[in-house]
C-alpha cells in the first residue's frame, strides 16, 4: 500500500492547508474544476491523473450543508476514473454534537451523517472531533479514522508566546482538559466557581485572583461558536481586577458576530487552522499529515 | 399497503403543495421544526406521530445543494421513529443534466444523485424529469419512480386561456414534443428554421409569418433556466411582426435575472407549479396525488 501514489484535491477554501500538506507528504496537489452552474447545481471535475493513486480530498466542514454534495460528487468522480481510494481530511468535523435525542422527534444527526460520509470516503482523518457522550469517533464513523489531538500543539503555543500565563477552566465540567494543558505548558490553572443563589441567581467567583494580578489568564476551549461562555468568562476575570486573556480555539466556527463580540470585551483570540479564519496561529499541518500516512 | 395511514411533510418552502396534497389525498400534514444551528448546521424534529406510517417528504429540488441534508435527516428520524416508509415528492428533480460524461474527468452526477437519494428514499415522484439520454428514470434511481407528465395539462391550460394559439418551436429537435402539444390541444404548430451561413452567422427564420399575424405564438420548454432560448425565439417572433408570446414551462427554474429579462422582451411567462414562483398557473397537485397513491 505504501507504495500508491497520493495526489491531494483542495476543496473550495482549504488551498492553504492543502499547499502545507502537499509539502510534508510530499504528493501533488492535484487540479479540479469546481463551479456552480447558473440554477445552483454543482459542476465538478477532476483535471489530474488520478488513477490507481490514493485521492486526499480537503474539505473542513464548517457551513457543512452547501459542502457535502461537492465533496461526494469529488469523491465518486475520483473513483469512477479510477482511483485506488479516496480518503477525507476534515480537520473540522460536522455534526458531532446531535450525538443523541434530546427532545422526543428528533433524529441522532451525528450518527447519519457519519453513515453518509462513510458511503462514499475510504477512511477519514479530522482534529478533535466533539466526541461528547461518545468515546470514540468509530462508533459514528464505520470508515477508519484518524484524530489529531491540537492539546500538545496549543500548550506549546502558550510555552513560547505567553509570559507568564495561567490557565482559566470557566467551570468544574473543563478542569480535566484545563488541567492537563496547563501541566503540558508548565503553567498554573484555576477553574471559575459558580455559587448558585436561586434559579437565576448565579455567583461566579474567581480564586486566588490576588495570586495571578501579574499573570495573563488563558481560556482554551475545542469549538468557539457563539463564544457565550468564553465572552461571560472574560467579563468576570475583568471584573476580578485580572489582566486581559487571551482565548484559544481549536476551531473557529465563530457564528454570526461572535469573532468581534470575543475581541470587544478585551481578549485576543487564537485559534488552531483546522477553518481558515484570521484568527489562525496554530498550525497542525505537521500532525494531519502524519495521520494521513497512518491512513494509507 | 393500502390501510397503511399517510402522512405529509413539507420541506420549507413547499407548503402550499403540500397542503394541496394533504386535501387531495384526505391526509393530515405533520408538523416538524426544521431550523439552522448558528453554525451552519441543520436541525430537524418531528412533532407529529410517524409511527407505522408512510411519510410523504414535499420537496422540489431547485438549489438543491443545501437542501440535500435536511431531506435526508427528516427522512432517516421518520425512519428512527417508526416510519413504515419514505416517498420523496420533488417536482422538480435536481441533476438530471450531467447525464454523461462530456469531457475527460467529469463524473456523471445525475447517477451519483440518484444513488444518494435512493439511499434514503423508498420511493420517488417527479414531474417531467429531464430524460434526455436516458429512456427512463429507473436507469438512474433504483428506488420505484412515478412521474407526472405535464404535457396534458399545458395542453388543457392553453386550450381554456389563449384564443387562437400557435405552438412555436425554437429548432427543429422541438418538433415532436410541440406537435403533441399542439394536437392536443387543437392548435396549429410551427418550428423556426435555421440556416447556418458560417460558424456564428445563423439566420432565423420564421415561416407561413402571413398566415399567423393573428395568432398568439407560443413557447413551451420543460424547464426555464437561463431562458436565453426563448428570449431568443420571441425576439426573432418579434421581429417578424407577430403578436407578443406566451412562455410556457414545466419547471420555473429561472437562473438569476432570467425571469425579468422573458417579461422584458414582451413575453407573458406562465409555469407549472412545481418550483414555487409567482409564475405558476398549471396546476399539477392532482396529477401527483395520483402518482403518489401508485407508488404505495
Amino acid at each position: 500500500m505504501k507504495e500508491t501514489a497520493t495526489i491531494l484535491f483542495s476543496l473550495p477554501g482549504n488551498e492553504d492547508l492543502t499547499e502545507k500538506l502537499s509539502r510534508l507528504l510530499n504528493a501533488e496537489v492535484g487540479e479540479t474544476s469546481i463551479r456552480q452552474f447558473p440554477d445552483g447545481e454543482t459542476y465538478v471535475r477532476i483535471l489530474s491523473e488520478v488513477k490507481d493513486k490514493c485521492v486526499v480530498l480537503v474539505s473542513t466542514l464548517h457551513q457543512p450543508d452547501e459542502k457535502l454534495l461537492p465533496l461526494y460528487f469529488l469523491s465518486k468522480t475520483a473513483k469512477s476514473l479510477g482511483a485506488k481510494c479516496t480518503c477525507l481530511v476534515a480537520p473540522y468535523l460536522a455534526y458531532m454534537r446531535q450525538d443523541k435525542v434530546f427532545k422526543p422527534g428528533e433524529g441522532v444527526t451525528s450518527q447519519y451523517f457519519g453513515q453518509l460520509i462513510s458511503g462514499f470516503a475510504d477512511s477519514l482523518v479530522t482534529v478533535d472531533p466533539h466526541l461528547h457522550r461518545r468515546s470514540s469517533l468509530s462508533e459514528v464513523y464505520s470508515i477508519p479514522s484518524e484524530v489529531v489531538h491540537a492539546a500538545h500543539s496549543i500548550s506549546r503555543w502558550i510555552k513560547e508566546n505567553i509570559e507568564n500565563p495561567v490557565l482559566v477552566g470557566p467551570d468544574s465540567e473543563s478542569e480535566q482538559w484545563v488541567s492537563q494543558v496547563a501541566e503540558d505548558a508548565g503553567a498554573p490553572f484555576m477553574v471559575l466557581e459558580k455559587t448558585r443563589h436561586g434559579d437565576r441567581d448565579v455567583e461566579v467567583s474567581v480564586p486566588e485572583v490576588e495570586a495571578y494580578k501579574s499573570h495573563t489568564p488563558v481560556l482554551v476551549d475545542d469549538i468557539i461558536s457563539t463564544a457565550r461562555t468564553m465572552i461571560e468568562t472574560v467579563e468576570h476575570l475583568k471584573k476580578a481586577g485580572m489582566k486581559p486573556p487571551v482565548c484559544i480555539g481549536v476551531h473557529a466556527v465563530f457564528a454570526g458576530n461572535a469573532y468581534e463580540e470575543l475581541k470587544k470585551v478585551g481578549a485576543k483570540v487564537v485559534t488552531c487552522n483546522t477553518i481558515p479564519h484570521e484568527s489562525n496561529r496554530i498550525d497542525l499541518s505537521s500532525q494531519l499529515a502524519a495521520r494521513i500516512l497512518a491512513t494509507m
